[in-house]
């Protein structure tokens, strides 16, 4: 990669039940951290190219144990801010068999959601930067995150840097008093490649069309093509869930040929930890654009990838390049390495 | 429901080895607390209904231990006794794939065996209650607690109380010196609502049928109908055992229409823990009576709660009212829920 | 005790490291759960009193973990509302020798907080009920939360019952633009009994004293009386913080007669849990003044139940009575009991 | 050592919450298994001398557990019988500070309790063994264990093996309808050594002495040696609980000489685990006496190994010869070996 | 069995992350030991036969842990040696789904590999012996480790003890100048049984057939009895890997009579522990060959130990004997055993 | 620090039986990392001076886990290199009261000491560096190490960086065939300050002085500092073990002036984990020789620092700047904080 990936989010702690015990019977719970966008950095530098990710934590040991758990995967932050007084927290209860997994948020007034958009100089940050990656999330958070997010597309414009984003859309988030059709088009006219599926083109753009299908898809990025010029490249991950503890995965790419290209259909059973898989998607995509000569290794790079976050605990993806490989190359037999 | 649900019997301490570990290889055992007719207290009283357990525990710390168990379930012990040295134990070792799991009962001469029947005022107890249910356990464990269930059903007869039974025949735990022959037939007289499958209704009434059908449960439900004329529903479940990790269950009924009722089949794959699955099947039942409209969608509703059962640790149903109607409703994809 | 036990305050969900593990090592936290009020319903229940704690939970999943904690005691719920979307948190760490133990509060907007006065008719709520306790905690943490803490100082006030506080005065917590010192006094003025130290004493009312001292405590708390006609005791702990594992503890007793009551002097080395040992002496002293004819002996029972205190996980106290009359008779050397 | 150590007794699980949870706050018991002879066996087995334990455990996976623990220490179980039911069990609460630790029993209608004493030919097992060590506690058990351990003395006898006894009284034990003052001296009167404090003594033998002192032991066991010819050496521990963390022990021994040997007094802070420190004593003391020249090296030894007892987790002394050694030589810094 | 088993090679202790953590994220590690051989001692042990296992521990408190393991199964180590530095190690990291298990070997410069052959004195160790166990591993470990090999089974030889061998080639072993291929022949010559696959045949023994068939196995096993006349079966297992935690077993069986013997095919899922599986069948072969009239059903008996084996955690199959037959009788439906 | 903190030296896998378990009783062994020089690397960057760590990890996935825990405290690992077979490891039991804690080392033939020592560039490692710090255990670990560790010492000599060295001398270490008396002074000789103790001196430099007292330290120190020109401080600290539980601490320097500085004596009770006390001294000395103006004060911060240590868990001390100052200001009360 010609220069180091940056993402911008929020990181929280989560905070589980051990196993699959549910929150009512919770005597511990178990820590990770994880953000949207951290969870790509986290991707990326473990698959060993140079990534930063910048994020506000308050200014206490709470926040420390999130930086420390970024650092020691060797993500940067370098212009992350230690201010305020709360972290971000989501609670997450996995479910088994029919029972669905249960996450409650306790994200609201958090440190970055309290950040001032001016405490990111993104023409220093982004400079020698080859990639910038950003979800739909951190606009909902506050409206100084989404300005914040707004700068930071504008300089990696102005800075020649490719720009990435999953979309996203999650209804709940928007608290603050403007509406994500408002905020999210001219953010996402910013960009170079997205994630979007149907509904969340419809939620947004108005984008709407008929059931599910290759063919929806397909219709649907060739309108985001349309209407946002700067875009190159439509993906995302189709999921059949048969049960929690069972789902099928494969993934879709649509760019400027017209044509969609397709990976196989991967099945994911057990899965250990569902969480991340759509942010390990991204990042294997991104790791496989700089790896692999066609759109169609990097998609298939990116949905094998996911498949094996979801045998990871934690929100970020830990697979290594030679696990990717393998699943790429049609090996999801799992083998014991000796 | 019209009154509150009241349950009589035994609460044992249950200790399991974490994961699937052996007991040979433990070197610390998880706690929980669980009884035939406890759980489906737990299980109402988790649903909204207000439910009392009647039992008796020791009169130390292991005693107060297995109350507070039940007390934060908001099952009220109002007439439970505390008396007596031992508390009931059994000791679990969970299964996986083709190793069965397997169950060491530690229960003889516990505080509840040694009760004496008249420690028990069961026109005060059964005062505005709606529903009392028993399982053919508590007889089985001595002459007292038998002559305790016969006054129970009595009383609650005279009040006009629903009463309901599991007759569960468990031929190892009969050991006082009279013969489940003898003493069921009259207290399943006294119910309106029984579990029986055909082996049970063959071991406790005589009633011979056929290899297990659909056919041999409403013969067997026919002659129990005309036996006991009290009874107005026979239901049970049927489990097809496909590994220890692995069930399929749905759920059967037969009513004085004449008609078998019968639910869908679930798949249950994994099965988190298999204990109280019957338990939990009875709990929905009595709440669907008391929340929908046919004794199909109580059925199902009790199948639904026995199918989520298999994904929560502990012998008590702890699924919630939402999960219980997705089920019912047909959605058994598990989909995140945030 | 005439009557049960009501206390009036926020729980919260308290996260701690395991053993002496810093923030920045955890992996997990342990889970309990308290405040100020409720620890006193805990213990008391505990106790065998009847108890009663009236807070509101958030209306998800958490909540009804928190309330299964408190019913679990016997405590009972039965005026706790459900409404909201927070649980107030602490996070803590336990320190060791000379290293200090470190809260983190993370309860800002809660449900508690965001109680609405009118949540709580209080002439039901204290309908047969004994004894009021409330803390200086609760009046800071919000306008509603002072506003139904004085309806129910007065509604015990018109029923004729003993009302009690400890006057807690905590800088940090008073955010909502009222004062400590305008708002305390009123408050104060209800009460029959008051934990309050000289440093309390100074900051809400500004009775300044010369350096603690058994003088300077009775100069505080006869000032307290001459202000306050209301109040008939003024009661304190005094502890020596040797160091973190180390703590030596002693009870001070003010009253109409113009005379100083002491406890001797207890050593706590090895500190297991320092959390909650002022709430375990308030409510040693209730279960005292309710067991003793004398108020020296209701303090040594207080400070007996707080030196327990020290010894059990958990901001509850769960000594039990024959443990508390132990300690009380001068045997704390703490002999095997089989 | 001429020949192995054979003990004989119960053997119990023991269950305890992990670090000072109470039982109420437990929801995992950890697992280790004791008994007052075994436990004996075990540290010699530990320091490098043969050893067997007699014993029955129920014939079921929880029996075999209980063997493997023994096993693990290299403790022969050559003529343990597996036969019966129940493993006897026993839960310990772990107190700090002030607060004790507490033990509820549940070992009545054990596999050991019902032991027939023709089970055991003494003959052959005692052939070619050098010592027999039994305890007060076994013939409290059941009439045929009183028998058994008769009859293992009266062999004993016959082949010139060593016999000690710990006299261990514990009155809630005796249950079966004889007294142990009537059982107990024909026993004692086989035996060459007995642990024996004033208090037990006059229980037991009616011989009464002044309060506890060197004079008080030397009295009682000069009385002892009167009445009870064979025996050669009485000896015991004096333990000072300062609290349930912190206690000094010393040992004391009486002999045909008239004269009564002191060791030095050691300070026990803190205490990990002081179940088993008696049956430390006697091993530390068997071991002893067959590796030093002297009755007062051989008392220092059991003392030393009873005060390194009390740092290890579990029922049974793990320490190794090297450590009994420091201790005995003044070294009791405990410096970090690398 | 007339006489015993005894078992020669390396035991390692294994370190193992909780759950399916990954190593990057692990803070604690499971302990368990094992080795190809001791395996199968302990298998047996566990099922009532009589074993003895002979390797050679560090002289330290790991070394003792690890006696300790084999120990509490029942397994002699009479005539190990307690010499040397390094107990070797490896760690292993469990995947699941698609991913992978992990094992990191760190076993180089340990006690046993640091072995010399006149430590054993296979006359003597051998004498009563009924069957000797090897497998590939150990010659591969050093030159010495090769020598005491073939003088183990010299001396069987001599004292017409049956012998059999896992040929397991691992290339990454033999690292100490000699080459598999020309050490492994005159060892495997002195067998009656071995273990052995097509690739091994191949790697080792230069006997190459088709794509992996019933008849490539045939073939390669003809030509293993052509060359090597001692040898009277040929066995191996079948293992369809599907996922990490799905994978389907039978077994083959080659003898004289020129004719395969196969088993059904089991599926495994979920896999609890995959190592230790081949150790299992070959312990399961054994038991089955002295328990049950034909090769089928020791072969029978080996495919469902294996099976069972998948179902435990550690490398040592502690399944039992009714276990095993349920499972030979075609019963993998593991239903709950009360 | 005008510049960063470069370290030198192995880093270590430390596994250690939870709690005060023995190793024979561990099931599961609790993982941190840790190596003399590293642990001062981690104490400076959690104070907040920028430090990197210098060493080899072997390059596979236990490689990258302890990498992980430096870079999550922030040490940079720039000029580490990854590359061969085995992590150093060491095993630790923690002892208590008498009871001593124990080490099993297991680091030889660890990647780092199969270093070449070209692999680092000295030159460009120390550009902009303020300061080198190194320990006497890495030039004793191999030839090739102890040559790294000169040319970095005559590298930093050129660049004019201050240099410390803690002399540590390790009998055992020294196996590759050079004499720490041979080896050791050249190295020392290039040193600004040294940690050493009298038994250090007379071991690797032949100075003999009288019993320790601060006349002997003195007199030690003098002739070092005439011996070795450069040095101008010699610091060490003054352990007085009461028990495995209980030490006491205080520190003493000796400089150009001639004048002895010492520190008030520090009670350490309980200690949490006593390893990198020294560690934690060096680092605190070096931070403390940066924050404040004397020489007393630089002393006092490292005894203060090394004090706090041993509350913590774990081989680095992660102890705040608050804390120590506290400390350092008298304060070891360890009062809760909120």
């Amino acid at each position: 990669m010609p220069g180091k990936l940056v993402t911008f989010g929020e990181v929280m702690m989560r905070l589980s039940p051990p196993l699959n015990y549910r929150f009512v019977q919770a005597r511990e719970l178990d820590i990770t951290y994880g953000g949207g966008e951290a969870n790509v950095s986290v991707s990326l530098a473990r698959l060993g190219l140079p990534a930063e990710h910048v994020t506000v934590f308050p200014d206490h040991e709470l926040g420390q144990a999130a930086a420390q758990h970024l650092r020691q995967q060797g993500v940067s932050l370098a212009h992350t801010v230690f201010r305020g007084h709360r972290l971000g927290l989501y609670f997450l209860e996995s479910g088994a068999s029919v029972r669905a997994s249960h996450i409650v948020y306790d994200r609201a007034d958090s440190a970055f959601a309290n950040l001032q958009a001016d405490w990111f100089d993104w023409e220093t940050i982004l400079t020698g930067v080859g990639w910038l990656h950003w979800t739909g999330i951190t606009p909902a958070i506050s409206a100084q995150a989404a300005a914040a997010t707004a700068a930071a597309i504008q300089a990696a414009r102005r800075l020649g840097i490719t720009v990435s984003a999953d979309v996203n859309y999650r209804r709940n988030l928007w608290q603050y008093g403007q509406r994500a059709q408002d905020v999210m088009p001219p953010l996402v006219a910013g960009c170079d490649i997205v994630v979007c599926a149907e509904n969340d083109a419809e939620d947004l753009f108005g984008i709407a069309t008929g059931p599910h299908s290759n063919d929806s898809f397909a219709q649907m990025a060739a309108q985001l093509l349309d209407r946002f010029p700067g875009i190159k490249q439509v993906i995302t991950t189709r999921r059949d869930t048969l049960s929690a503890s069972h789902n099928q995965l494969r993934g879709l790419l649509y760019d400027q040929t017209g044509i969609t290209t397709e990976t196989p259909t991967y099945d994911i059973v057990p899965i250990v930890d569902r969480i991340g898989g759509g942010d390990a998607f991204m990042a294997g995509f991104i790791y496989g654009t700089h790896t692999y000569a066609t759109a169609e290794e990097a998609l298939r790079c990116g949905v094998a990838a996911s498949v094996l976050k979801h045998s990871i605990h934690g929100d970020a993806n830990l697979a290594t390049r030679s696990e990717i490989e393998a699943v790429m190359a049609g090996d999801t037999a799992g083998r014991l390495l000796r």
